[in-house]
């Protein structure tokens, strides 16, 4: 098939420009395209049951209002993610704001200022000690008898429960009865705070729940897509859960990772139908991309091609 | 300033998702946001000249008719560019495609098939026995006291007058007398066929010629701006160029390669400033991400923008 | 100071090339020279100690025995890892094997042959079968009341003194009483089996017993030394921990994620020094290379100069 | 074929770990000990000529030496690079020194300073002033029929004629009759200065000859090797060229670039087998890898594999 030549039209949709990309079919472009043709096929299969895994900077980056809209919307059924994406979830609901910083700002200086710097992005620390304050209040809300022995899962429903904020991810997916895994959820600054105050909570939190709602999720669902952004632990443990169903049906995966030194995060997915990740019959595509530009273009392209249909 | 959150809208165009990204201000999507205002600003500066280097598979990769229509549209006002570009917009311009393949594919059997690979790009190797053939011919109806002593600005031009399409970078360049210039010119397909029968028809090819046309160019504009696809060669003789006036008014580089290697492909922009290749007061931005993906969607935005304003 | 220009001896030692390396002082040899210095003075270091940080494939990928090495030595006083690389040292310590393959494989043929594939490595499905029944038998015989309540960095202990292989890093690190801490072990194929029979023997992982261990050890220790291995949990998790002493005192990152993502694991370290994760008076550098070559030479290197010295 | 865990000993040569690392034989770890097995393979070959391709930083990195050392040696037959590294190589002849930088360096300090930044190296721009005077006596030194039509790769000769620095490229090159090629010569500094005085002089550089010195070199040779750091027009010159005698027979590249984006730099060599580049039955590998590590470290370890057999 040829390589199709890309035109631009005035005041082209972003639908339109990924349809030229798509059709296209190589190099980035094309795989952009073919993404958004393939996470357009998931949002309008009825019988499928879609997982967005976040890792990165994404809620810094500015990709929050996308994530909590696709729940809201019912388009996205499950989030599997770091800590550090609820955390930053967290601060803004709370109030604060990531700020615009620079990568080659003077770290010493930041320390003695009181912000912390992801990438080009700054924070304030004081953002975080509110964020404590905030945990343990609410954390002392939730029924003593459920605490003792919490899910994870349940965890970050009853957090969201309790964040008012309508474009938070956690409040969002509270609401919805949308899970929010987080299979490294330790492993994260709320999860440090917690720590700190679990004995004198009596907080007890059970991360094999965790499994067992997505695994149960997976197998229970006829067909299944999963989104993946950056890689990390979402990445291994949406991949493993979907090992319980003999692999996903769909599955687009955006990374910057390479492949090359056998990491995971940058692993092409191909490497997951060896493992029974993925169906040898699934569509899919790794699209080698900063998320912060690829994740808005094939979810603004793939819902005006469903809505279009 | 607070990281802007991006909000999608139904059928929004580029112009406004590259907007939202504008205002995201960090990461990926902030860059390329960026790289449109810059775009959008060059464009509409009536007393800036634009310049646009291409390095890699753009014109296989799809790009050709956005490049040629910029050229068409009198955005941009010289090209530099590798000979592969042009080897391969003179074989679209035969009526060669190039093939939509695959990075995993058996280069054993495509070597047995004749067909070349670019990455996942196939073309028929036979397309450049035709252009060969082209070529000889093409330059025998040089006159011959031209083709004795002819700058490889000339020799492009003299090319692109007798290419019939108006997609092709190099006719619509010839037509439009924006001069294409390709500093390793002997380093493509073309400057080793060229090379096969330069003493047959006489032909010595001027490189100084180059230097005089794109630096006086340079010189006499009151501002320059420079688009920079990839690296390599042409991103290099443009900025080197540039160093005769002080450096450039704005740049936008849009690569993948790595900073820390210390390439010049991989630089990020601010090094320039340290040899006078871009002004300090400059606006300059480099985009980490695929060509073929940025590269549309900046054009596409920066377009929307001027018409819109 | 003068860039100095590396000069090859006959059957030079890596340490004598390192230290060529290190006087070079820029770009990658540079960094890796530097590294192997900073190493060297944190393993010299009384006072230090030593945590690795474990991420990617690096037991599959050769890297087992350099690391269960370092701990019998006596360098290294903590791992924190992923999952999957305790996944593959038990896999090897049953005697299974990992396999040479191909990052061109036929994934599809793969998986019908019930093979795994982790970048151009593959390993036997039915590996983790024997896992699953050494899992479950292992910690049946773990007594009741332990394992009622076990701390995650105890059951690592516990897997450990189980495991009979010089190599195994389970093992040395159970023997030499080194913790092995692991944020995301629900993360890991290891995780998930033991969920399927956690039940049936009352099995209760506490994973807030790790936090505890790990910061005690940092709050405790005069100084600290960290080597990151990739990014993921480890790199967080054990950076962290690091703030409630105000920041380790040596640092190495190697990695090859980019820093423009935003993501941690591609972070440049100077960011850690904002969040006080990193004194500012630490000596510190990030290594941009694959970990299977750059941490043997560092290792080689700097272990052959603290014995010379 | 399993995956051998690499083992460290104490003052073990750098060959001795590239073996470990060969036996290894997956990951970066892997590619880089096979690529020193190629390397000792075309090294220890008589009826192979061995051509070394050079992009990127190189002698600002500090790789310098080891390049005239292996011209000095009589392993390299043949240079192809860009005219940085020529550039770069003079100013090292003429004196000056590069110098210890760093990637944050403030551009509009150093642009005052009049130091050039290239990543983290330094150098004065006031070397350039001193190359150019140097350039203009020592061109003028060259008889004027000779200089009236002088092809690059004699100029290349004549330049380093008049180097008197026992570790300077073109000097060694020129003594022992080394073909130094430039395709892009004039994209480089050297490049430019000429010109701004080959009018007076008279000077007119043929680049037609560097193609058949390089073709002819090539036909010639029983075998062929290439050893190919970073890309560039170097790598596809030398590639090109080797399609005269059907591929060649052994070939190493080392590079950072990615495949993705489908630029040569960042290709895998196998893509060069459709070509008729490479043979099919060539030995070859892709290092992905900083070519300041990997090339002090092949060559080193190469070395010592073909004087030990």
């Amino acid at each position: 098939m040829e390589v199709h030549q890309i035109k631009l039209r005035p005041k082209m949709t972003v639908g339109q420009l990924l349809e030229e990309m798509y059709k296209c079919g190589v190099l980035g472009a094309g795989k952009l395209g073919a993404a958004t043709d393939i996470v357009a096929s998931m949002f309008s299969d009825r019988k499928c049951k879609v997982y967005l895994t976040l890792a990165g900077a994404l809620v810094p980056g500015g990709l929050r209002n996308i994530i909590s809209m696709l729940i809201k919307e019912n388009y996205v059924h499950g989030i599997v993610t770091t800590g550090a994406n609820i955390v930053h979830d967290i601060l803004e609901a709370l109030g604060f704001k990531h700020l615009r910083g620079s990568f080659k700002a003077n770290d010493r200086k930041l320390r003695s200022e009181r912000i912390g710097r992801i990438g080009d992005i700054y924070i304030e620390l004081k953002a975080y000690e509110e964020m404590e304050n905030w945990l343990k209040k609410t954390i002392s809300s939730i029924p003593e008898e459920i605490r003792a022995n919490i899910s994870a899962v349940r965890l970050m429903k009853e957090l969201g429960l309790r964040l008012k904020d309508e474009n938070s991810i956690l409040a969002v997916a509270a609401e919805r009865n949308v899970p929010v895994i987080c299979p490294g959820f330790m492993d994260c600054v709320a999860g440090f705070q917690i720590w700190t105050f679990a004995d004198e909570l009596n907080l007890k939190i059970d991360f094999f729940g965790d499994m067992e709602t997505l695994i149960n999720m997976m197998i229970e669902a006829e067909r299944v897509g999963l989104i993946i952004l950056g890689g990390g632990t979402p990445k291994h443990f949406a991949l493993f859960a979907s090992t319980f169903r003999e692999g996903v049906d769909y599955a687009v995966q955006i990374t910057m990772d390479r492949p090359e030194p056998g990491g995971l995060s940058g692993a092409k997915l191909e490497e997951a139908i060896s493992w029974g990740k993925i169906k040898p019959s699934a569509r899919f595509i790794t699209v080698v991309c900063d998320a912060t530009i690829a994740f808005p273009l094939i979810i603004a392209a793939a819902l005006e091609k469903i809505k279009r249909n």
